[in-house]
């Protein structure tokens, strides 16, 4: 039987959720709810500077839509949305469009700033919490991405043994930028490395992390549109020079919402270095390429494949790329995604569109694509409307 | 009459200078001495370290050959050498391959740790009058890259003005790292565009500056050559967006040794982000596009450019760029540029090789090349003879 009327099940491998700054409460350790009101005053002005990243009429048009915003927290309505979009699962990361984000900024800018620590742990903790109770409301349609702190090493490793208990599909995420902790070459890492790889839970590092205060010029943005992929993907440098994919040839790593183009000249820079006579005395530990371990071990969702990073595909690797539609952020796809997937799948091999655009998130993150496939069969794209 | 016969003026546009420790002491204000001495006594300690980053070997054989390291400093045995690899000219950066370099590391590497900015100051005044020297020994052979300390910016500026003036060829070398002031888009370092531009000097950003302490694992050199690169054309990305390119249309940035396969992706990525409508706000005060003001106002000095390089040299714009030996360093094409010079340029039409060969060299840093063109005429190679 051909499968050219099986819909394709898809699963977005980069979407966000949060509630409403206030629902944090219930989930939050009572010992922060004096710095949790304090936070909550400064949501206001985190908001009115959010805005400045992008038009403003991004936000005013969100916001005074309660329909469209809901979705970033509401478990019906968000399901609604994404199979609207033809989308039958997804892959959430903290920090929607909502104003404020985790509290004390735990989420994806994680580390960004100086916070105390007992503040990060907190907060993380009670995102995870409530992405739980978000992703227990459809069980197999939803993989929670845990946000962990990693102040404290041991801590991290709990939250890890935690997170892999709480969430049936789902993984962690690391902050791309450790602010004034030592960068992820450094072997205080080595327990979260040995963690994931045990208990098979990916790791990920998501753009929005690493990029220093660029101020509050008109230009600001700017800087952080030319710079926020490259402090995403640093991690990547130190985990593959450091031998971390060596030493753990069971760790899977994502590298979330940062483009890919950067991923064929990066490795092709490397495997050059790799390979210089000049340097073979520093990658004695490495019996691989870089483009090896990559190959083995690495994936990447690149949210909103564009036209021209399909067209390299092979380069990459097909069975690397996971498309997401980012849903509910503004640059994201939805709820335009079939015009963009159309502009970016249309003349792509079925297998090929089937495997980033569901079924090599389906194995990273543990989904049962046959579960999924009757609401697939309700909503997802055929291979030839795409 | 056929330019075939006419030999190619060769400029490097990427060499090192710097004399052994001790004889910068003549050149140091007399007020450091004692700081000096302490320097001194850590430079064979420095020596050792530098020799972790490249086989042991390099600097052995290289040390072992008092001529070789010679002309590190010595300004005829410089030519001779120079001359052997058919170069007329060279443009002249910081720290050759000698133990120590600049007193107080206020060469390429200025800023890359907390220095008391007295003895940055002093270190780089030290050098630049040294260079000086250098450069008189030979009248219009030699482009002097006068290292700039930014701490204070009036007294960048009177240093700048004196390059002006002491320097009849050559430009200044800012850090491109730079460690606890502020990034180069703040208007702290408006003076110091308006002074270059006023004054037609190029302003250089090298390798060698800006990555943090990747401590002293086997790997920590690797990771240096990893991330080297980007943060040296780091400044670029503050100067496009902030405007220094619109506000000084005579300003000229040369991007030094830090290869050129970064230009292509990265200008196709801000001219991206240039025209995506939701930035549009952001981009009012610049009406060119990113790749315009390159194409303005930027080159890079690709030292040692690859034969990769070369086929993609009319994407980067054969105008451009500057090809380099990088003589007298270890990893440079001296002793063997004639044969690297086949392998990238054996194929390339006589106006293009003689343009990135010298000609744009000689135009950014008012060499003179009729009047070079007697020592060309000696040793440097035909165009059939690449």
């Amino acid at each position: 039987m051909s499968t050219k009327t099986k819909p394709i099940v898809m699963i977005s491998a980069d979407c966000h959720a949060g509630p409403p700054a206030e629902t944090y409460r219930e989930y939050l350790d009572p010992g922060v709810h004096t710095e949790y009101d304090a936070w909550l005053a400064g949501v206001e002005e985190q908001r009115r500077q959010r805005q400045s990243l992008f038009e403003k009429k991004f936000f005013d048009d969100f916001e005074s839509d309660e329909k469209g915003l809901r979705g970033a927290w509401d478990p019906e309505q968000r399901v609604r949305e994404l199979e609207g979009d033809g989308t039958v699962a997804e892959v959430i990361y903290p920090d929607s469009i909502v104003a404020g984000g985790v509290p004390f900024g735990a989420g994806i800018g994680m580390n960004s700033k100086p916070i105390d620590p007992k503040l990060t742990l907190a907060g993380a903790r009670a995102h995870n919490r409530w992405l739980k109770d978000l992703c227990d409301a459809h069980p197999g349609r939803r993989a929670g991405i845990a946000a962990i702190p990693i102040d404290d090493i041991d801590i991290a490793v709990e939250e890890i043994h935690w997170a892999r208990e709480a969430l049936p599909q789902g993984g962690i995420l690391l902050p791309a930028g450790t602010g004034e902790l030592p960068l992820y070459f450094d072997p205080r890492y080595e327990p979260i490395w040995e963690t994931c790889a045990d208990l098979a839970l990916p790791v990920s590092f998501h753009t929005g992390s690493g990029p220093p205060d660029y101020g509050n010029f008109p230009f600001s943005p700017m800087l952080y549109v030319a710079e926020g992929p490259w402090f995403a993907h640093r991690p990547l440098t130190f985990l593959m020079w450091s031998g971390v994919f060596e030493r753990h040839p069971n760790l899977t790593v994502v590298m979330a919402e940062q483009g890919s183009a950067w991923v064929v000249p990066t490795l092709a820079g490397w495997d050059s270095s790799y390979q210089r006579p000049m340097f073979k005395h520093l990658i004695a530990g490495l019996p691989l390429k870089p483009s090896e371990y990559f190959a083995r071990q690495v994936f990447v969702a690149a949210s909103m494949l564009s036209p021209e990073e399909c067209r390299i595909r092979h380069k990459i690797g097909v069975d690397k790329l996971m498309w997401g539609s980012d849903y509910p952020h503004p640059e994201g796809t939805w709820p335009n995604t079939k015009q963009k997937l159309h502009e970016t799948f249309s003349d792509v091999p079925e297998a090929e569109a089937r495997a980033m655009l569901g079924d090599t998130a389906a194995a990273v993150y543990r989904f049962d694509t046959a579960a999924l496939a009757a609401d697939a069969a309700r909503v997802g794209p055929l291979p030839g409307e795409l």
